[in-house]
């Protein structure tokens, strides 16, 4: 399915270097991007990267210091490179277009130690039109077998004190709302104020999380992640705000160590994404480029899809997780319905199955719910017992007759060690009632006790969760895992996961500013999709319960707009079953809506502000488009010339209403239906928090005749 | 198969008591032990303990200080007592004797904590005639649920320096030679020389390990350890030298909490087992008493039995685990042949067969040896590949035809998640094969990292292969597990573990001193049976490599008798078969020695000097007989008056020959043969380091008339 990565390389010789009194220079395929390589005057290799001739990175230091054996790999000889190039083409199993280029030139230093411990290494640079990938690589070698990493001594300074959206450094979580500040303001401690987060393990004012988005002064937009995190701790970044200067910091494990490797190992991929335009960072598939291609071969069981669940109901504190009525999302007083009963359940599968919807995640189904929360208890849950209440056998039988299907789901409560013993059980039952995808839960204090949601052991138990799943035929879709960094282009079966503040947040919490989902393709999304779980149509908690001040912090057509900007193969149609009957033409466009693209247009764009976004859906003629604005109304006028010329579509749009605002009238929308093509001129009027989302559908003639043309 | 424990209880009124003012007093069943509680001036609850009035215990103090919620329990309100009594009978699965009785006074304090939190607890405290038992428990109530044990303040405050017999407290190994000092010079720093053992976690100068033996100047023989282990971490003992009081400290967790509990819990029972005779210690059955009854129902597929192995050969350094060559038990330089070859493997077979032998453990088998050691990896083992030159269905058909049966071998390295991973599939390859016994192996630093041997998660760990290998009808015998507490009664497909420093050392170390098999029934064994592997013929290691200087610090005739003083039901024939080929006159006593016991009779003991047991085989006239002497010559003469009168025997006797001792010539025997019964008087001559075994068997009507009377 997939080219050979390497079928395409050339070896050529890009530049003649005199190492240490000379830089090496590598330019992208385009030339815009420039990185320097060279010595500090201490003999300290650092790399620069210059973007159209400005500044992105400024001298930086490369390098670790091991724990074991104890030396510091930061001063080098060179004792060769090797440069090469290339220039393919290849089709991922689902995603935001059908077919993605990967051109870059790569540079690979092949370095000694200098201090006599006579390891070597290499730093392998991949310079692409749109940013700079590097790692480094531990040869096979005599002088390394097993080592430890005690600090990796990567470094990115800036030129300035740029614009930066951050969320504060964190071992454990990355479920914050962004803070968009200045370089020198940032402070993580801002984060102890989160209380709604249940396990937070802040440890540095100046610290921060990847994907981390900046914009300069100048006009450049960077963006700092990593791609193709395995067998390894998440990477933050800690700031040295008198030099303006970020130094890598890896999540340390239970006794502080930070990596446990054995020669031969690779790091993931420092990446660095830089353009003079937003779009083009929302448009770069960098991080994809760098990792490896599907280990998966047989992908037919594989189906990007839309769900329904009973899962908004508790969060808005309907029913509860337990059988005893008690675990409800708001933590309220009252008990209330357990909402895995089987007949509640039936209400969605019928939900589904009469609306095209593919699945149903059912929470609460297992026993365990009761005392599942906050204690740091190893023997939660064991994932095959249901509540008695709760007839798997029917409502398999249910919904196989109804042509949908029961997605599984697994909270461990962050104990590890006990979902990891139950895994291959949970999996048979899952196999046995032919549940094919499963929505995994870490919400807790890791077990084993003193590792972090985002250190190297975790790292490696949710790439065997990734793993096993797809032995299993099982599509996965994890909570609170480690942020993602591409690896659903080596693992297709990893339709998405959450790793950042969703909507969930906005039902008993402060919520997420109207900002928020303008940040997260910039920042979260970069690594890969999100279960944002977008379409709430009931915006205030108040008309579940008077007393309740939450509220989504969004307009109902910006919540509709969300299933084309927030990109993701698994969309949940997230709110209940009876607030989407009561708005059926609204829903219409979550029912039409794709979830799997030929192509995307980043029509415009700006971190904190707005999105536009328009994709064709895979293999049809329709384009969906979202527009999504923060707390400012915001009017565009966008043009249509990514339609088919000479094609003319129904253009549906679903809009905020005149009056309509995300605090005091979100539900307020308005539905217009226009005959638009390639040389329509779109005016969208986003409200306050709002948004509007445009289905592109091509026209029967019937619809030509009775349907008015748009703009006039 | 078991009568109920609480059957026989009588719940009278022991004792009227005014708390506070006055003493509440317990006495053992036969009246020599007495218990006091009461409280020191400053309201914290103590206890005391004297045997036949002479102080064991001084007044000491009882409690723990919890880290969540954070108040001490040390200051109580009484609100009642209840006092029962037991005296009932039971039947091992195995053991040293057929039947157990299990006879004590019982009294429960029910406690509430002064200080305002209203945490109740209750202490259990049971009074044998050997010795006294309590545990703390923790009621189902509304004050506590979930909690963290930050410290248990359990005191044994001791009345004098008492001679002691010792090892370092460490978190991680029991693997050290014992110490015999008195209390004031207690120093575990001793520890840090003891560089042969793999992992070492000393923590206090004046920490030592339980069971701890002492001798008090006034001729009590005092044993402290702890009964039924479960789900909390194992207890050391920390000397405030000043008051000779020693301070419970549990092995702590990788985040430096103690124990994880949930109300209803209950504690181990901390056991003081006291005697004015040396041999009332051997004899006590007091730990097993304190252990819950079998929890396995059928128990016809668990079987006593000893075995052979391709093992001693790699501790010698004739051959490797790995399949390269390289890892052989002394860490020479030259590469050797693999060990777990078919062919090889087929030689231990055929022996045990020939010999009546029932299991062949095989070491090695499995790929992963090159690389198992020292580098805290994680995926190491996956205990289902054997090496190619292991031949798993060729050698499960051969020693089946033969009638015997290969014990399996995981070695898991210290990487537990991996082994938890891997254990049911592991578990399920042994059943397809026809495996029934496990040896399992913790050699190495413990993944999940920071959490110790002797921790809680590790002891529930120990706790789960037996529960799981019982699933599966596995028998298991574990390799640097925390020391056993009595949990063989509970679980008694656990027939042996090791937890202490076995033969094996003298292979490759400085070795075991000639009195450390006349110390380790008192220390390691009182918690359960230890797979010490005796039966070592070729004693010095110069015989395999003439550079080589260590030996065994035995004569072979001690070697034979540690079959009888060092009870387990599994008992290893550890030396190679062309050692035993070489002499299967001395061989015959291990063909002919039982591993399971009608009766046991302690004849006489001195901790470090000597120790004479007699032991009738399970369901048979046979007795058998074992003396070991220490590094000092000993003579005894021990009246054979257990014999059944009237009945007469050949007598068997596997002596040391007169110039006979562990250095200088430790491989001369003599092997004499007479008729004896309970009328005789066996006179035992012990050459240093030396020992004899005896076997006792009814004789026929021919033999009486052929073989002389002992003494005549």
């Amino acid at each position: 399915m997939f080219k050979k990565l390497f079928a395409g390389i050339l070896a050529i010789t890009l530049f003649q270097f005199v190492y240490a009194d000379q830089f090496i220079n590598l330019h992208s395929p385009d030339g815009n991007l420039q990185l320097g390589l060279n010595n500090r005057d201490n003999g300290d290799l650092v790399y620069r990267l210059t973007y159209k001739g400005k500044t992105v990175i400024a001298p930086s230091g490369l390098g670790f210091k091991l724990r074991v054996p104890d030396v510091s790999l930061i001063k080098f000889t060179l004792i060769s490179t090797d440069s090469t190039l290339l220039d393919e083409t290849w089709k991922p199993v689902w995603g935001e277009q059908s077919s993605i280029r990967n051109n870059f030139k790569q540079l690979v230093l092949n370095l000694k130690e200098q201090s006599g411990s006579g390891i070597t290494i290499k730093i392998i640079f991949r310079v692409f039109n749109d940013g700079l990938g590097f790692r480094y690589e531990f040869p096979k070698q005599d002088k390394l077998n097993h080592f430890i990493i005690a600090d990796e001594l990567t470094q990115f300074a800036l030129s300035g004190d740029h614009k930066a959206f951050w969320i504060p450094g964190d071992y454990d979580s990355n479920e914050y709302g962004y803070y968009t500040t200045k370089l020198s303001e940032i402070d993580a401690t801002r984060g102890e104020k989160v209380t709604e987060i249940a396990v937070r393990t802040l440890y540095d004012k100046n610290a921060v999380q990847t994907p981390l988005m900046m914009k300069t002064s100048d006009g450049l937009y960077i963006n700092i992640h990593e791609a193709a995190l395995i067998n390894y701790p998440a990477m933050n970044l800690v700031l040295d705000k008198s030099s303006f200067t970020f130094n890598a910091h890896l999540v340390p494990d239970a006794v502080g160590n930070k990596a446990y490797l054995q020669a031969p190992a690779v790091t993931p991929w420092r990446t660095i994404i830089v353009s003079d335009k937003a779009t083009d960072i929302l448009a770069s598939k960098m991080i994809l480029n760098l990792n490896e291609p599907s280990k998966i071969t047989d992908v037919s069981w594989i189906k990007p899809q839309k769900f329904v669940g009973v899962w908004w109901e508790m969060h808005v504190g309907k029913s509860s997780w337990d059988c005893s009525g008690g675990q409800v999302g708001s933590q309220q007083a009252t008990k209330v319905t357990h909402g895995a009963n089987t007949a509640n359940v039936k209400k969605y599968i019928d939900f589904a199955s009469k609306n095209g919807i593919n699945g149903i995640l059912v929470e609460g189904w297992n026993t365990g719910w009761e005392d599942w929360f906050g204690n740091w208890k190893e023997d939660v849950f064991d994932f095959v017992t249901p509540y008695p209440d709760f007839n798997i056998k029917e409502l398999t039988a249910y919904a196989k007759a109804k042509g949908v299907k029961i997605i599984m789901h697994h909270e461990t409560s962050g104990s590890v060690t006990n979902y990891e013993r139950w895994m291959d059980t949970a999996y048979r039952l899952m196999r046995k009632y032919g549940y094919d995808a499963v929505k995994t839960g870490y919400v807790g204090r890791i077990i084993p006790r003193g590792e972090h949601h985002d250190g190297q052991w975790m790292v490696r138990h949710f790439e065997r969760v990734a793993k096993k799943t797809a032995d299993y035929h099982i599509m996965v879709d994890m909570h609170e895992p480690v942020r993602p960094t591409g690896l659903h282009r080596t693992y297709p079966n990893f339709l998405a996961c959450e790793a950042a503040r969703g909507n969930e947040f906005n039902a008993w919490s402060m919520g997420n500013m109207p900002e928020h989902e303008t940040i997260l393709p910039f920042t979260r999304l970069m690594g890969g999709p999100m279960d944002y779980t977008p379409g709430i149509f009931k915006i205030k908690m108040s008309d579940y319960n008077s007393s309740k001040q939450e509220q989504v912090h969004t307009t109902l057509a910006k919540q509709l707009a969300l299933y084309v900007t927030m990109y993701s193969p698994l969309q949940m149609a997230a709110d209940l079953p009876e607030n989407y009957e009561a708005k059926m033409d609204a829903f219409q466009f979550i029912k039409d809506v794709a979830v799997d693209w030929d192509d995307t247009k980043i029509i415009d764009a700006e971190p904190g502000d707005y999105i536009i976004i328009a994709r064709k859906a895979k293999e049809k003629a329709n384009w969906f488009m979202g527009a999504i604005t923060d707390e400012n109304a915001r009017s565009f006028t966008t043009e249509l010339n990514f339609l088919d010329a000479g094609k003319k579509y129904i253009a549906t749009i679903y809009r905020d209403a005149e009056n309509a605002d995300w605090k005091n009238n979100p539900e307020k929308y308005v539905i217009e239906k226009f005959i638009a093509d390639a040389a329509t001129k779109l005016k969208l009027n986003l409200r306050p928090g709002g948004g509007t989302a445009v289905s592109l559908i091509p026209a029967t003639e019937a619809e030509l005749k009775k349907i008015k043309q748009y703009g006039n």
